[in-house]
């Protein structure tokens, strides 16, 4: 049954683990590529080109923009961010599946441009275990926490956007569940119509 | 999350191996209730009413189909065969996943009732592979063998009118992906709407 790679793109509200979740994932299916994301935010210590971002300057971003060879960008803080399309058409074509950890706006425009691609939403258990997250981290203003808070409620709400939601109560239950997800749409009859139709033709010619 | 249960609707040209595959799946989910048929025809030596089938008389049978208590139904050699639907609505709404196991007809009339059950076609890996089967169980003629055969590859050709396809290579691996797909179904957003909304709201009131 060989055919094309699936795109598998994963969002989630702040807090939520979806980090965790996605790393827990890439370790345990070395099959999968993560896709890199493009920046034109300066490298912080430690991160390395092409393996954290791809970092480009703001010229080559935009040229990239202009000649389409970005899945989706945004524009956060006077910096670029976006996901360069040709690698994921590359892996995609050579049947692997590719991962791309991706908020719901860019989520929902790569969704445009790849109906077929995987979308899962990782829940919290509830709001309140999101809170106690948040604050877990120490990290955050009480206002911060507020309003990230609320914007996770109404990014929750929208979650109906995506194919699947899997509940982060405990992390290799989440990776258990996507592990399920990726296995489950392996099988789905419009991805193997070619091995189908084989199938029948082997007896009827 | 509690919600209404999937229909399980699992089809598979004969020689298959789709009934191991049904077996195995129950055993390994208890909770998983599986629908049993009704039929006009007599009992065979060892079938018991209610497990096997619901033996049933002409008269009660065809009342049924008037007063539309069946799911589907088929004529087959003079005999009856059909799917009672009250058992199957009862375990769904308390929230129970249950299974059948019918023709590629009847499961696309159960599929204009329920189109949010879960449709499966299990696959061989080959055509030669389910030949073989045939063969070994030693059953058939030659002409048996050959009609089987054409039947096989006419209703394979129509497997995309189902939602996934598992190929039967060996039963553990099958039972698998058929565990996966549940799992993975579960995780549907457009089933878990209630939990969707109830998070997002939690924190908005």
């Amino acid at each position: 049954m060989s055919k094309e790679g699936c795109l598998i793109v994963i969002s989630g509200p702040s807090g939520t683990g979806k980090g965790t979740v996605c790393n827990a994932l890439l370790d345990r299916h070395a099959e999968i590529a993560y896709s890199i994301s493009a920046t034109t935010r300066l490298p912080r210590s430690g991160e390395k080109d092409g393996v954290n971002y791809y970092f480009l300057t703001k010229p080559v971003f935009e040229k990239m923009i202009r000649d389409g060879e970005l899945l989706e960008w945004a524009e956060v803080y006077k910096n670029y961010y976006g996901t360069p399309l040709k690698k994921i058409q590359e892996r995609l074509t050579a049947g692997q599946d590719i991962l791309l950890e991706i908020d719901p706006q860019g989520a929902m425009n790569v969704k445009e441009k790849f109906p077929d691609g995987i979308y899962i939403y990782i829940l919290p258990p509830s709001m309140a275990e999101l809170e106690q997250r948040i604050r877990g981290r120490g990290t955050d203003s009480e206002e911060s926490i507020c309003c990230r808070l609320r914007a996770a409620a109404d990014e929750i709400a929208a979650a109906d956007h995506y194919q699947y939601v899997v509940v982060n109560d405990a992390v290799p239950r989440a990776v258990s569940k996507i592990n399920a997800i990726l296995m489950a749409e392996h099988c789905r009859a419009d991805r193997n119509l070619t091995f189908i139709h084989s199938l029948s033709r082997q007896e009827r010619k």
